[in-house]
């Protein structure tokens, strides 16, 4: 396996685990996915695989087409768990396949919501990187397919909220401090007032796992990519100083004792549910991040927290199938990673 | 200082933290404590003083005496913490004076319930050496003091229930699995049917902090030494037994989970209680005794459950009197005595 893009720690690593763009595209001469016949989807992912194809070869040999009918749904539901693909996605195979990059960096979600959900995922806080290397696909894509565009809204996408730039931008933030002091709430409310979104990244409605929250622009009818890129970028900047602002009042000493409690039983514990080890990586993250902690790396967290869920364990290890040998595989794991 | 006893391990050390031999004597031509006025106190201390000191001298020069009167309360109690003398004697210091040796075995109360409560403390199962220690003690006294004695009763006593011998036999035992799988009831009353006492050893009424319970004899007259010794060791070998047993029931992974987080946790925590303590070092002794962990000693787990009560910390530490500091201090200690 190539080192996978997770893998790396980027800007401002600590608090911001990873940046995340998504580009929403359509072909001109197709009806929205919802309208499509399983014949048209099966020509849609032939179109987009070829148009890769047809790049640089550089580019070409990244890349994989994948069947979702050919994965076995554990397979599915872990690259969803990982962000690759929408957890909607996952659970509905037919017709619908993804083309990604060794790396996991890049992937290409077709016959979605819209015929392409182009997303970049990036370590750190690097909205312009990681918009440029979405442009730079999409440009690639343009010379041998026509996507649907108004001079008037400019991109035309299935729903309406994304209608324009098709651009959704995104950073995943770890707020241990904020949620702490029980500041999330009122935070999410200013934010939506300015055409921003603040939730637990894993789930819709679920609390937030982990203290990681997705911060995400809404706007992306009449701004330009750039100036929507700008503003989510200093509304970021704001959230990280709100939370260190939040660290700093918190106790000293209950922070260190929290902090080395997770490392002592993330390295000790026989038997690891998800939830729990959620819980404890983010202690060990903000651990790391406040120079509690020395000998763990942000890039050490960021492997775990991907591959220590359950759909990826079990895609991984047979074994995980049963949910009573998954904690006490995951504890096994963690433990070997953390030695 | 010198090694004290429990820093040492002894027979069934695993389980049997340790064994105790108290016996109640009182001086003929004086009425029982509760009469005593404080100058008639005053003169049976220094009797008792006065008589080990005329013994041979590798005796005199190994006990120190103390009066309650000089000590701190902190000292007193812990004192009490160590088993070295009862709560109750630890708290009215008026009067009240401890022969003590060097390693803290060999404990003289004087005018406690009776003139004399001699205790004999030793690590492991170890009824009768601790008992012909005991009785070496007596007869060294015996030499210069007369104990009121009735050829029908035996030794008198201030309280009925220790007439005849005066000997109170006890073991400390490690019960965490005969707890847990909730056996502790049951044993205990029908322990009591057969004239023996089962209970937590920290407060009369209190549940059992750390698993620990204090199996003892309760007939003291019209039976000999030897043949309460002989039975309360046949009854500690079938609590073993049971305790044993009990283990062999409990799910193998839950309990190296829990002794390996107990672990995790007492390595790293920087804030610890003395409830918790008593808990995670009873996940220690258990991981210990059953092969779950070899990198730490019983002679340690003893030392530090000795050592890390309140009084006992205060009585050491001046930053120990503010019950935040003392948990901070608790946590400090403990990690620098498992690294």
């Amino acid at each position: 396996m190539s080192v996978k893009w997770y893998e790396k720690s980027g800007d401002l690593g600590d608090i911001v685990v990873s940046t995340r763009i998504r580009l929403a595209r359509n072909l001109e001469q197709y009806p929205f996915p919802s309208r499509l016949n399983a014949e048209q989807r099966k020509v849609i992912n032939s179109l987009f695989e070829d148009a890769m194809k047809k790049g640089n070869s550089t580019i070409a040999n990244d890349f994989d087409f994948i069947s979702l009918e050919e994965l076995n749904p554990f397979e599915a539901r872990s690259m969803a768990e990982r962000h690759l693909i929408s957890p909607e996605f996952a659970a509905r195979p037919e017709g619908h396949g993804v083309i990604l990059n060794k790396d996991n960096s890049i992937a290409l979600m077709l016959c979605e919501e819209d015929h392409l959900r182009l997303q970049v995922l990036s370590p750190g806080l690097a909205l312009n990187e990681a918009y440029e290397l979405a442009e730079k696909i999409e440009s690639l894509l343009s010379e041998t397919l026509n996507f649907a565009f108004s001079q008037r809204y400019g991109y035309l996408t299935e729903c309406p909220t994304n209608l324009g730039t098709g651009l959704r931008a995104s950073v995943m933030l770890h707020l241990p401090a904020l949620e702490q002091v029980g500041g999330i709430q009122s935070l999410s409310k200013t934010l939506s007032k300015v055409g921003f979104t603040l939730r637990g990244t894993y789930g819709e409605n679920s609390g937030a796992l982990g203290a990681l929250y997705q911060l995400s622009n809404q706007l992306s009818l009449g701004i330009d990519e750039y100036t929507a890129l700008d503003n989510l970028k200093g509304i970021t900047h704001q959230v990280i100083e709100q939370e260190k602002a939040a660290r700093e009042k918190l106790d000293e000493m209950a922070i260190w004792d929290k902090v080395f409690r997770s490392y002592g039983i993330l390295k000790n514990a026989r038997i690891l549910s998800s939830k729990e080890f959620f819980e404890h990586i983010s202690n060990i993250r903000l651990g790391i991040s406040m120079g509690i902690i020395s000998d763990i790396s942000i890039e050490t967290v960021n492997v775990l927290s991907n591959d220590m869920q359950a759909a990826t364990l079990i895609s991984r290890y047979d074994e995980a199938k049963d949910s009573a040998n998954r904690d006490i595989l995951r504890a096994k794991l963690v433990r070997e990673s953390l030695k």
